[in-house]
């Protein structure tokens, strides 16, 4: 069952998680203001939206690269210049990854970086940037503190990597217990169902999470806020051609 | 071919189109201030969200009535106070209807309304708002500009009800031509996509463009913004498993 | 009276105003969508922030040109990157002078503009675009609409001029009744101060309204969004030096 | 010399820096999220508006409560209910003040805050909230971690109160070295003037730092941004009626 892909996890844990968690880490780390700092974003995914919607709302200026074009246009009407890696390279006070992808910062982009600037990964593994390029003779590492290294060019040049390149979130922020009860609620419903479904309702496959699941774990948590949700009447339902009680959409609605 | 599902029309079309319209549909008939303003919008589908985004930007404090619970928790999240619209029908100064169900707003509702509630429809069609249960003697219709008409109720009471019910954003204000541009190119790519489409590729059914296509639109409106696309690098590519020409993500990717 | 700098007039009728008023005259007058615009905002001043933050609330990119350092670092914070005019002038779809200045967009940055660029003007008079040097001969003017003209280069390229350099919040969309009903009652506070002052009280010479008045002005307006004022015990206002009725800041509190 | 009522001290490090200061304390004493949850900020002067725009901005929905009608209106305006602070204290999740004001959360407000409400003080001491109510035999205090204390009401009900009532952004976030850099080169500059001040310019009172000091301040902090200042041409210059070198505003001009 891939619970990673359910919608409850994809946008309560990536977008709205790491809309808080990257300012959470890079403030821990680094005690850095934002207002004013030029950021490039790699990758415009569901992290990537979250990391910059919050950088833009605390008043820096960001930039993002990205290779699906349907991810660009969606940064472009959300206002952010979408750029490849060089352009901005030499200009910017802190490069993010959310890629997914491996590399996607390279030795080449490091060098040209300016003085202090600072590199992390919000992505999901610590493929993003190329960490081993770093060490080679010619650099200085310096631990100045847990998770944040300075690395150190032969004319002084000083780079600023947190965590090794790992994962930001998890080394230097902490998981709001709101997001563990969502992804551990939408983990255990995908057990019960595995556990509970008639023989034959799944093969050796990968399976969404069912979307009345989905809707279900959602609807547990409304509480939290105090929202009241609308019930459909009869005559809506009907309209709708809806069961009063979900699933509300079909499968491939985005949200 | 369902061209209204595809990604460029849902996010373009609805989500950023209606950010801006529903802005310019009241400006245009009504000549209002946004600002601290109290608003309720019914559903946060696309339309919705993009109805949201826009007047809290403006300075409206805005309220959200859901009847499903993950887009619920969505507006939670973005920072809107989830009710059932009798909670705060007597307070708000716009009701704003984006659910594409029937008689959402009723005449209970609107006899509830205080005076000068701006009424009006951002929907799929006319059947959100309950007009014909104001077609009845004791209320006085005053048409007072092109797409506006005051409903008077025997107290003196007034609202403010724009475009008789019907869809603002096509009746109170244009579509730009950015927007048309999107919605055409894909509905062209899908015509051309049956014509071209070897025999036996498409059934009697209703099918998604092609995500390849989707993307293609996309990618014909980045220079418009002068936007830069990243390539893959064949490694990357490989790492990824994808083709260097997308498409790019999986068909449940909800952007 | 000089009513112009009252706390209500500047931040309300200019701020808060031009907030809106900048989409609602750019979107009547040429039906642009501002979604991954490019845009230059000249002065920083309570109108420019009020264009800025409006523009980048519906997902432009905004430059931001200034005179005086300190406007300038705001900018900075707010999160828009602080050029000189000729630095972005290529690549911008539209120019906005809010300075208070003359000439501040010249021949020379209107012969360097790309096709189609928009040139509008929010600040206090006409004299901020040099309109006078664009009635040359080489040069054609096409009024495409009301408000609207084509000044069309011997090349072809097109440079959409709106309301011939003046005033496009006067010119080209309407002033909440909000906005006229707080300028209308500070200039009748104003004049009743005047008449009603003992002798003595005003020289010849031009004085900023009491900050009494102001702020009652303010409270005039709040039950509009149905605010609600706390008011302060007499312990408090005892601690704060102040009286409770007000005035509650010092002359030169800057809101 | 009253350097805390400069532009720079009063806009940097009260509003700028607040903006980000609070979510840091906050999150490193509690780890919340603040996606959905419900805020209320008593006082909207620029520590209040910084607290505001960043709560608003992750996704809270935010009350505001004022005893000055011009900046409850400003509140209004930016989207904020403006409330009394009895109307909302049931349902709050975090209660912050900045106020400057005593006693503004008394005992009895703290009795009818919900289970695991929040509070903490932004204001400039630590009088703001009453601290010293809480300090009776029938509530038991925890100290759950550094700067974080649970306090217990009979029931079970626990108010999480951090740093004891005193300066959240003091005792549990950083002040980032931009704002320190403002802040000292203010109160330096402030210094070389009144040493070098010819005699008289200065008699025993309190003086506002001279506004080209306070452009000086901003002029050298520009650089940081990458930020490119305009200048005056001689024809504007003289047409404003301003030297070139500045000061570029009126005594009374509120940035």
């Amino acid at each position: 069952m891939n619970v990673n892909d359910s919608v409850t996890k994809q946008k309560f844990d990536n977008l709205y998680c790491c809309r808080e968690s990257i300012l959470d880490g890079l403030k821990r780390t680094t005690d850095m203001m934002f207002g004013g700092k030029q950021v490039v974003v790699c990758g415009y995914g569901e992290v990537g939206k979250g990391c910059c919607a919050a950088l833009k709302a605390m008043g820096s200026i960001v930039y993002v690269t990205e290779i699906d074009p349907i991810c660009a246009l969606q940064a472009c009407m959300d206002g952010f210049r979408l750029v490849k890696l060089n352009e901005v390279i030499r200009q910017v006070d802190i490069v993010i990854t959310c890629t997914g992808n491996k590399n996607v910062v390279t030795r080449e982009h490091l060098d040209r970086m300016k003085n202090s600037c600072i590199v992390c990964n919000m992505g999901h593994s610590n493929t993003e940037i190329d960490v081993a390029s770093l060490r080679t003779p010619e650099l200085t590492w310096e631990r100045v503190r847990s998770q944040v290294d300075h690395v150190i060019w032969p004319d002084g040049k000083r780079i600023v990597l947190l965590a090794e390149g790992r994962l930001l979130n998890l080394s230097c922020s902490t998981v709001p217990t709101f997001v563990l009860s969502i992804t551990a609620t939408t983990q255990a419903l995908a057990l019960i169902e595995l556990y509970n479904a008639p023989e034959g309702r799944y093969k050796r496959d990968v399976y969404l999470l069912p979307k009345k699941m989905d809707e279900y774990v959602a609807s547990l948590h409304l509480p939290t806020f105090d929202a009241h949700l609308t019930e459909l009447t009869d005559e809506q339902a009907k309209y709708l051609g809806l069961n009063k009680n979900g699933p509300f959409k079909l499968n491939y609605y985005r949200y």
